[in-house]
């Protein structure tokens, strides 16, 4: 167990599920990992992940996961299919380990870093003495992840499998067809911004000096309404309520209201389909 | 303070109250406690009982604490009393200590554990210099954690008294007539699943595969509906939208909608009466 | 780094946002800070501060910060002015550290203790290699606590400037006129408990016993309604429903129903105009 050679170090295990906050589920994994690694340092990206929406998992973790120190282990439960004959995983992608369901949570992760190995979570010395049907993040993947933070190897986990076997959803990005971008809303953070499924680098033009006489449009599928404001920063933004696009830190094109809520402005949410044009059309 | 022998060992404080996140007192329960025991892991169950539920409370603490290591301090606060006569009190049991106000949050623990001593915490000298009417989570609770984390014996936070003095509130387990149980609902998760105060041992032939053929219903006191359908898993419950029963991984019986709300859709909550017949009785 | 001499020993890091838990930023800011300070603790105070609402954020951290550990390093970040030219800054002030944006966020702090230095945060080498424009929490702020927590001096981190050029909010308190104080709620708590902006030395005489015969009445500019009753805590206030004035643990006068929800049930909420009469004023 060489990572704790210095009482300095702790090791990291993120935990990201749909468990929300009131049950005592979340308490309950935590307390988990603290009896298999008692020097742990466990930090929650979130567990108000939309119930069991795994596009939305998907997306929240992929947003996160960079920040985040070498070797840290994921440990990620947004899971319809628990206790069902879908797998349970672990996988080293990058520098970073990713504990949970294969159901195309990690499909993010699995596109855009190197898997070094993937293995099925079958080793009964890693889990829980009784598992439960429904409760595998107690049973399953707190143990697990607890026991990589603690030191010990991927292979010890269970038998290998390829990688070309996981279950993965459509991630996207969306194509880019000369001017037109289709795409939709990947995510609605806290303020009422809307993240859409553009990245950023697909439009390198949105904050580009020289184009910024040209014009930049977003269409609702579900509304009459154009957004066609571009600003850096939402101090920037109009102060008559107007939307307009910006930049997300995550890394994808946004939408926001100055001191306001898009999502309730706009009436638009989760999935909905956009299109995004990078020049007048008229 | 011989648990502190290592610097890879990190003593754990598990934290329960109605006081939401929003406000800011968890956090300051945190700083005391970090003040007090630098190495601490604190650990959140859950701060979201519903407001001064006492019955709530002593529930998710029974669903959660036998996962957690041996020697956490639970600092659990749902106290309606505060400032009040009632009293405030440090419980070894089992193998878990356990810090609040003594008025029934601690009944399952008490009802399920050897009940080692138990003191009523009336040492200024483990409690904050002032000490308000009104947040004793602040000034009693988790100072008192603390230094039992950092080392101390429940001894020397107070005078020992007679566990059969404490206050309990009625945990059940109901009682089996024959095919007859009645019973209520004693916690909604967060995915709308409504858990029975019925343990799983109370009804061994539930998933029994000799008693498949059985009937086995549930009743509810304030609708006009009833549950038959048994399955071990969600996603292996009806596609159609019909609510289950499954064994929940808490050890009660569960009533569940596969990708639903069952709560919502039976318009059924905390504190309905139920009836679950075990065999026809038609 | 002397202050990391022991192993037992963890520098306190203390979170405070407006960006809520269900978006995965609060995680990111986490990861960061662990990558930077590994042996830290992480203490959440609150990230439900009502979205870009300073006065509210100020308050809260006001009502927390004096109960963490000497040397806690407190990150806020209520920041609707992101990305703009307003400065982000550091504060030793008392035995504390603050960092975040300089729009009036830390008035309470600033007027209660002495401040030692404040620097602007323009070193990048404490900073992520690249600093987005709407999320200065994950590229700045937390970077800049974990160094701090680190080790690192203030000065580090980039120049010093004056205080006396800090943004402040009016923080009050509010002026007492003979019998009359003309104040507002500064918090609407988890229970519905209302908390005025007064002060609870500025009414020496509210639990005095030698005034308990005196009439003390507080009105609402939105409302006309009057509450007269004084309670020392919950448990103790009328059981039929009625409002009664308390000293609430944060320091100022507060308003409360027992077993209820006094914001509710008075329909008042942040920031409505109160009075205040010490006497009767018939």
């Amino acid at each position: 167990m060489n990572q704790q050679a210095s009482p300095y170090f702790r090791p990291v295990i993120a935990l990201m599920t749909d468990f929300g906050l009131a049950d005592g589920d979340v308490g309950v994994m935590k307390g988990v990992i603290a009896g298999i690694c008692p020097n742990v340092h466990i930090i929650d990206i979130t567990h108000d992940v939309d119930p069991q929406n795994i596009a939305s998992g998907a997306w929240i973790l992929a947003s996160a996961y960079r920040y985040f120190p070498k070797k840290t282990v994921f440990v990620c439960v947004v899971d319809p299919g628990v206790g069902s004959s879908r797998r349970v995983i672990a996988v080293h992608a990058g520098d970073w380990f990713f504990v949970g369901p294969d159901n195309g949570l990690f499909s993010y992760v699995l596109a855009e870093q190197t898997i070094q190995a993937v293995v099925v979570l079958s080793n009964p010395a890693y889990q829980l003495p009784q598992v439960s049907a429904t409760f595998h993040g107690r049973d399953i993947f707190a143990p697990a992840g607890a026991y990589l933070a603690r030191g010990i190897t991927l292979f010890e986990l269970g038998p290998q499998i390829d990688a070309a076997t996981l279950q993965r959803i459509d991630i996207g990005p969306p194509e880019r067809k000369g001017t037109q971008i289709d795409a939709h809303i990947i995510h609605v953070d806290r303020f009422g911004n809307l993240i859409t499924s553009i990245p950023l680098t697909l439009v390198p033009e949105l904050f580009s000096a020289e184009q910024a006489e040209q014009t930049m449009r977003i269409f609702f599928s579900t509304r009459n309404i154009v957004v066609d404001k571009r600003r850096r920063f939402f101090a920037e933004g109009p102060t008559d309520g107007e939307a307009f696009i910006y930049g997300d830190s995550s890394g994808y094109v946004g939408i926001a209201v100055r001191n306001g809520n898009a999502a309730k402005m706009l009436e638009v949410g989760f999935g909905t389909s956009i299109t995004l044009l990078t020049q007048d059309a008229r």
